[in-house]
Order: structure tokens, then sequence, then C-alpha cells
């Protein structure tokens, strides 16, 4: 779970002027720049104002968070105040997750599910307030509905991935289920669609065109990449649990450095976000993930990919680490050498976990990249001038708000485990070998019996 | 190509006055029902009224069609000089078409590409016109980066499953884009995100967001689902041959059935669109894939997945038929036999191939379910005040108004394609098994023997 602190301590306070102040100057500046639309949707009645983002309205979208501040807290400076209920927060998320953690990858799949609820939620619940869309018929109805479609289709591949062997055995009557998912999928989101195009109404078309899209591009950003991340806990807890952390530090040390060096502001979308703090952060990420890497590999239950177990008819993480979390030598760049030796270590290898090397590709990511996402949130709330995308979590706004660099980096990883790490899965593929019919599979055995003889693996 | 007709004849003439009566219609409904909206946004300066869509405006979004109609039809009267016009298109929409079947595969896989950026490009502009972005930094040249990144991805994968082999051996400095090809597109992905994230301007950020969710949408309407028909056209020409033909056929006799027994409106979205059609439609378009797919299945040309001939160096479509285009002995049901019955016909059992009942299953989606599609079409077209796409095919508006029903087809034909028919591709498993670790290799070697022999393919 995300504590992302970041430096921008007093929000609460500060954040409503400065949305205030933003309305202020933009009407000016519109004044300024286009007198003639101004002049222009005057004498044409506005007929399509109240189904458009009207965002002048002095009452905000989305109520602003309510801080209920304990007794204790209130004689303390803002700043402070915020800082502490954050903290406390922080610390609850952090014990929820390393609680989840314990329970294993089921756990997190659970958690991950309920995040990306959430996260649709808040996202779908702007739309519907930007475009005032309380009386358009059955369209939150709809919206649920290929959220449901999604999880379905996504979860289903992973189910059918990974505990295949589970349903082929011990619930036969799932296979169905199995064999047709992507028909039954397709069939219900169809349906989903041509209740949209039933459900379409004269004076509500534009506004539900604009829903209809918006849902799709938060199911785009909020359940295909969460489930890409979900396919990433089965390949081994460590890729998961860097990865997010990883996310969680760079933002504390941001917060950090900021709070203390900041000077230099970064980009206009997230004023409170300085050079400093990006600079600090990228090289506490880059040490935190080398570091955390060498201390989850020696450990199966972190490193192991989630397999089915049959006899114990659980899921476990035994297996021989592969060779990505097996120590080995490595030469020392000479660069680095050159550096080493001023210091006094004249050393030409060293001894890693090759996982150490791609936490570090990783890190990179997560502190150069993954902020993006954040840049990219805070431009969303600053177009629908919204302060956050809720307030679930006192100190923190929305899970979304938590959230948003998490989604570019679950996608990260996924493309980086599949084009660097991922080999294929053995029982997996047996099972599609086994598919086929017998003509071919004996044609396939044949010639992996060839390769394997060519290669030295098999005697002739 | 689509020729599809439909019975709108003399739409050029009809709709035009359609609209207009729209706007007049919603425009003083408007008046009446919100009175309050009209009266808050007269009192704040309408600040976001340049950068959302103002429908009401005299001048058409999109040009209308300019028709330079010959000489010799200038007598006739709208409905037939159109339905002429729009006939002569379609017999050279359908030459170029055959002419391409001619070619082959990769002809197709260029047509179909070419017919994607025709619509992405009607799409994305209807989008510039709608949020009026001419003075948008950089947006027009990001979607065309995302429109290349997501073709760069998708045509990718394909031609990594289906010419791996030909990348492997002849053309090895492509390796690395096939081995790394998803890392190559999300790094190109992500690029085009992060420039999208710097090129945010306060004054701009709805607009901005608004027409990178349009982007997006797009996206996932063209680029993912002309992919999914690409895919299709490997497995065999007559899986793409039949279900594109359906669509036309359905399209034409709709118009036909429609022009002369229409009578009963079928949706208000598309007023010249009639029951008597839609039934007649459907009829016509079952007897129509029965007959087609037992013309089509006797030829390998049709029946055979492209595969690259290593020997000969060109894609071949030679291959022992699979049984779903072997004749097979069906039994009649009781129903079917009671009535062939009263007409004298006394037979239990019918010779057919596989895919004549296939395609009755295509068929029924393509009368009943695709139409879905060309009404979602003709929604957005009057969400939007727009007549059509646009105005490339004289007689049937643009590319995008002659394919909106063809594209819930190809994600139709994909997913029953992966659900009922295709095999896994035994050279791509094989590919596959051969990337796995030696230990593996033999692993799943010895399962895989062990199965044969239980299974009596091999001796043991």
């Amino acid at each position: 779970m995300d504590t992302e602190l970041r430096h921008r301590g007093g929000e609460t306070a500060d954040n409503a002027e400065d949305i205030t102040q933003a309305v202020t100057t933009e009407t000016t500046k519109e004044d300024d720049v286009a007198p003639k639309t101004t002049a222009a949707s005057s004498h044409i009645p506005p007929q399509v104002d109240d189904i458009l983002p009207n965002l002048d309205d002095k009452k905000p979208l989305i109520p602003p968070q309510q801080d209920t501040v304990p007794e204790v807290l209130k004689g303390l400076p803002p700043r402070w105040r915020n800082w502490i209920i954050r903290g406390i927060w922080s610390i609850i998320m952090v014990a929820g997750f390393l609680l989840i953690i314990w329970i294993g990858p089921l756990g997190l799949v659970a958690l991950i599910m309920l995040i990306q609820l959430a996260c649709f939620r808040e996202i779908i619940n702007i739309g519907y307030a930007v475009y005032k869309s309380q009386d358009l018929p059955w369209f939150r109805t709809l919206s649920w509905y290929f959220l449901l479609c999604a999880n379905y289709f996504f979860y289903g591949e992973s189910t059918k991935d990974y505990f295949g062997i589970l349903v082929h055995k011990d619930l036969e009557f799932l296979q169905p289920l199995a064999d047709y998912h992507r028909f039954i999928s397709f069939t219900l989101y169809v349906l989903g669609f041509c209740a949209f195009v039933l459900s379409l109404v004269k004076q509500h078309y534009l506004v539900q065109f604009t829903l209809f899209g918006w849902t799709h591009v938060t199911l785009l950003i909020v359940v295909t990449q969460s489930h890409l991340l979900v396919q990433c806990i089965f390949e081994g807890l460590i890729w998961f649990l860097l990865s997010t952390s990883m996310i969680i530090c760079n933002d504390i040390m941001a917060y950090i450095f900021g709070f203390f060096f900041g000077r230099t502001s970064l980009i206009k979308l997230s004023p409170k976000k300085t050079w400093e703090g990006f600079i600090g952060a990228f090289f506490s990420t880059v040490l935190y993930a080398f570091a955390m890497a060498y201390f989850l590999a020696p450990y199966q239950h972190f490193v192991c990919p989630a397999n089915y177990d049959d006899d114990l008819k659980r899921i476990t993480m035994d297996c021989e680490p592969s060779s990505t979390f097996i120590m080995t030598e490595y030469n020392i760049p000479v660069i680095i050498r050159a550096i080493l030796g001023l210091f006094g270590i004249h050393q030409s290898t060293i001894w890693l976990y090759p996982i150490q090397i791609h936490a570090l590709a990783l890190a990179t990511f997560a502190s150069l990249v993954s902020p993006f996402g954040g840049f990219f949130a805070s431009g969303f709330k600053r177009a629908f001038k919204i302060k956050d995308f809720g307030d679930v979590l006192p100190g923190h706004g929305g899970i979304m708000d938590r959230f948003d660099c998490q989604y570019l980096m679950a996608s990260f990883l996924h493309v980086y485990l599949s084009s660097f790490i991922r080999t294929a899965n053995p029982a997996k593929l047996l099972q599609q070998v086994l598919q086929l019919n017998p003509d071919q599979q004996l044609n396939v055995f044949l010639q992996f019996q060839e390769h394997l003889i060519k290669n030295g693996l098999l005697k002739a």
C-alpha cells in the first residue's frame, strides 16, 4: 500500500486557495483572449451547456475532504498537523500491507481487486459529477457492468493460466467456463454494448457518448493495468514487493528532500514538487532497491512463482530458485573500478544477486518515469478543478491519489518481466501441446526429439 | 471492401434537413427544460465555452459531401441518382477487393492497415473539429504518434507469431526487435505519454485530456479490432472472406428488403432502417453464408492457414485441410426432419462441410448483432451533428461509414475462432518449448513421451 507523502505539507489549507485562484485567473484570461467566442455564445442559446462541463460553478464537483482533526492536534500549525495525520495513516496502511503479504498471493490479488474497484468508482464518479448525468437512463448500471465484464475477462484469463490444472482436475464443472472463457466474456461485453446503443436518448447523445468513452478509458487505465500487476504476483512476490515499495520509497524521499532542500520548482502541474526532491528521491530509490533486492533474494517465499500443489491442495511457493536469485560474480566496469580505486578499494569483481541489477533498472523507471503518472493525475484533477479523487484516506485523499504512480509502474514491471525474465511456463506449454491433434503431437514430438539430440541433451 | 447500400436512398437530400431539424428541436427543448442552467451561465462568463463542443454553430463541423453529379444522371430523381452512384462505387470496391484476395494474405493485411489509418484519421479529425484544437501544442503529432506505437505493437506481435521462423533464420538482424518487442513498444508509448504530460498547458487542460481520451478510445475501436482481423487472415482466408462478405450481404439485403417492403421503423437512431429490412436481411445472410461456405470449402487457397515456406521462400497456403473443411455426415434434428417430411423428403442424415454450420453462427451474429455497430456509429454522428465521417467514397460517405459494422464482426470472428476453431500452432509451440532451459526441456520431453505412450501414439 502506497504511503507517499510528497512535499505538499499544508495542502489541505493551501490547495483550496490555489484552485479558487486558478478559476479566477483562467476566467480573466479567457475573457481577454477569446472575446469572439463569448460574444458568439451570447447570441445563440447555449443549448449544450447543461450536458457539458461547466466548471465555473462555485460549488465544487466533489465535496472537499472533511478533516475531523483530533483535539490533541488542534494546537499544531496545519503543516505539521497534516504531516502527523498522514503519518499515522501511512503506518496503518503499511501494517495492513505486511499482513496481506503474510497471507500470500491470493490475499494480494484480492487487495489489488479492491483497490481497482475503488479507483474505478472515484474516476467514474468524477465523470458523473462533471457531465451532470444524474438523469441519464441506465448509465450508472452500464458502466459498472462494463467493469464487471472487464474483470471477468482478465481475472478469468489469469485463473485459467495459473490454476488451469486445478480446474481441470478438481473443479471439472468449471471446465466449460475455462474452455469458452473468451467467448463468454465477449458475449457479456456485447450485451452491454447493445444495451448502451438501445439506451441512447436524443437529448443526451453527446453526454452518453462522452461517458461511454470515459468509462472505457478508465477501464483501460485501471483494470488492464491492475491485471498486469496481478500476473506479476504469480511470478514471484519479490517483483511485486520491490516495484510497489520503490514507488512508496520514491514518494517519501521526494517529500523529505523537498521538505528540507526544496528550492527549484520541477513542473507547473505539481507546484509543490522540486528538482531537489526529484533528484534526492532518485538516488535514495536506487540505493533502497539495490539493498531490498539483496535482503529478499534468499527467501523462497519471495522468489518462487506461485504454484498450485496438487498433493497439498494449496498454493505453494517452493522451488529451485532460478538463476536470477543465485549469487553470481560480476566484473566491475572499468570506470567504477577507477572511482573505487580513489577510495583505496582495489577489487575487480563483485558478488551480487542478478536481481539486484534488475532492481536498479526498475528503480530508475520508478523514480524517473513513474512520477509522470502522478503528473498526469495532477493535470487531470486540475482539468476538472478537483482537489482529490476522493476522501477515503484521511490526510491522503482518495485511493486513486495514492496509486497514480503505481499504475504506470505496474505496466513497466509486466513488460520488463515478460521481456527479460519470464520464461515460458513448462506445464502450460505441455498442456497446450497435448491439445493438438494426434498427428501434430507426433510431429512436434519428433522435431523436439531431433532438436534435443542435436543439442546433446538426449542420446540418439 | 464493404459495399453496404442500406435503405436510406435519398439520404444526401433528406438527411441534411433531418439534422437541421434536430438542432432546432433540441434548442427549443433545452430552453424549456433547463432555464436554470441558461440563467446560471449568463451571469458567469462561460469560460470553458471555446474549448468544449458548441455544436449549434450554423457552420457544419465537417463540410458536407460535395456531390459532383455527372451530366447523364442529372435528369434522374435524387433517390435513383444516388442509387446509381453508390452502385458504381460498390462495384469498383468489390473489384478492388477481389484483386487483393488474388494477391493473398499480405495484400489483405496492407489493405486493412490502410483502412484502419483512414478510419483513425476520420475519427480524430472530428475530435479536432469538435474541440476546436487548432492551437493545441503538439496534439496532432501526439495522436498520430500513439497510432504509430499501437500499430508497431500489434503488427509486431502478429509478425512475431506468424513469421518468427523467417526472422529467426533469414533476417537475423531483426532478432533483437522480435525478442524485445514488448519492451520497445512500451518504451515508445511511454515516451509519448511523457510528451503528453509535458505538453499540458493550463488554459487547455480540459480539452487536452478530452482529446487524450478521444485518441485512446479511437485506438481501442480501430487499431485493436483491425489487428484482431489481421490475425484471422492468417488462420485461413475463408474466415475473413465469409465474415466480411456477410456484412456486405446483410447491408445490401437490408437495403433491398427495406426499399421494397419497408414499413415499420426499427430504431430511432437510424430512421431509414426498418424491421422488414432487418428480418429479410437476416434470412438472406444465413442462406448466403451457408452457400458461400459450401463453395469456398474445397479450395486450399481459402481454407489453409498462411505459412511461410522456408524452401520456396514465400507464403504458401497448402495444407492437409483440417476436419472443419471435410464433408461430414450429420443427423438432421427431429424437428427439421418432421418439417422436411411435410414436403415428402424423408432423409435422416445430411452431408455438410462443418464450416457451413460455423457459417450459420457467424451469419446470425452478422445480421443480428453487427448492425449495433452501425447504430453506434449513427448515434455518434448524431451526437456530434455530422452527416458522414468523411467524403472519400462518392455516394458512400467516409471510409468509417462503410466499416462501422465490420469492426464488431472482426472481434466476434476472432473470439469465435479462438474459442471454437483455432488449435495451437504446432510450430509456435515448439519454438516456445525450445526457449526453455535445458532441464525444463528434458522434463517436458519426458512427460510428453509418457503421455504419447499412454495414448498409444508411440511405442514404449
